[in-house]
C-alpha cells in the first residue's frame, strides 16, 4: 500500500528529473532520499553537465545525503528513484544501504527512451568475464595480494 | 598475454591501493586509467576520508579521467584495477565504455577480506526485486512516465 507520503516524496523525485532533464543536465532521472520526513538529499542526472558518467542521480543524490549526515551509511533512511536504479546505482545503494527504495519508471521504460541499463544488467548476468563485451583481463599479481593481507593485519583499521 | 606495459600500469594501481590503506582513506583498492602510455586519471578507495559509499577507486579513477580530458566516455582507454570491480564500478565502467580492463585480485579475494561484493552481485542476480535483501517497492506513477515521453520529443537533446 502506497501512502500519501511516499507519493509526495516521489513526486519531488519527479520534479528533479524533470527540473534535471530541462536544464540540459543530463538524462531525464531525479532521486530523493528521507530520514523520516527530512529531506537530506537529493539530485538528478547531470552526466551531460559534469561530463561524469557516475553522476547519475541516486548517485548524486547519495553523496549528497552522506555528506549532509556525515557518515557513509544511510542506515533509517528511504531512498526515492523516478526510475529503477541501473547497476551502477543498485550496487551503490547497496554499499549505502537505505531501509527502503521506491521506484517509478522501470528499466524496460528507461530502455524504451535509449537508456542501456538493461543491457547492463545482462552483462552481469554473464558469469564468464571473457564473455562480456568489454573485454576484461585478470592479472595475476601477488603484490595486490600482498596489499589485502596488510589491511587484515592492519592494527586499528575502520572495519566497514 | 600480459605485457611488461601491461603490468607497469597495475603496479601503479597497486601503489594507490597501498597509499590510500596506508592513508587511512577507505579499503585497500586502487584504480589507474591510460590512455596510450599517459596515465590520464587515478585514484583509491576514499569511503572513509569522504563519508561517500560511492568513492571506490574506480570511480575516483573515472571521475578524474573524464574530468582531465573533458570527456563522459572513455574510448580509447584502459582501466586497471588492484581488484575485481563491485557491481557500482562495473556499471560505472559500462557507461564509461573503456577499451578494456584488467584487475588483479578477484572478488572472491575481497570478500575473503570482508568486502561484501559477492553478496551484492548475489543480490543483482535476484531477478524479482521483491526478493532482494533491501526492500524495494515499484510505484505506478504516470508522471514520472511523462517525463520520459518529454524527453523523447525534446528536440536538440545531447544523446548519450
Amino acid at each position: 500500500m502506497i501512502t500519501d507520503r511516499e507519493k509526495h516524496f516521489m513526486y519531488l523525485a519527479i520534479e528533479e528529473s524533470k527540473a534535471g532533464m530541462e536544464a540540459g543536465d543530463g538524462g531525464p532521472f531525479g532521486c530523493v532520499i528521507v530520514r523520516g520526513d527530512e529531506i537530506i538529499g537529493r539530485g538528478h542526472n547531470r552526466v551531460l553537465c559534469s561530463n561524469d558518467p557516475t553522476a547519475h542521480a541516486e548517485i548524486v543524490a547519495i553523496r549528497d545525503a552522506c555528506a549532509n549526515i556525515g557518515n557513509f551509511q544511510l542506515s533509517g533512511c528511504e531512498v526515492f528513484c523516478s526510475c529503477e536504479p541501473c547497476p551502477m546505482c543498485f550496487g551503490a545503494l547497496y554499499w549505502a544501504r537505505p531501509d527502503r527504495i521506491f521506484f517509478a519508471n522501470t528499466k524496460r521504460d528507461a530502455a524504451e527512451i535509449g537508456f542501456d541499463d538493461a543491457f547492463i544488467y545482462g552483462q552481469l548476468e554473464i558469469g564468464d568475464y571473457k564473455a562480456r563485451q568489454i573485454p576484461m583481463v585478470k592479472m595475476d599479481m601477488p603484490e595486490a595480494l600482498m596489499v589485502f593481507k596488510k589491511w587484515i593485519e592492519m592494527p586499528n583499521k575502520n572495519l566497514y
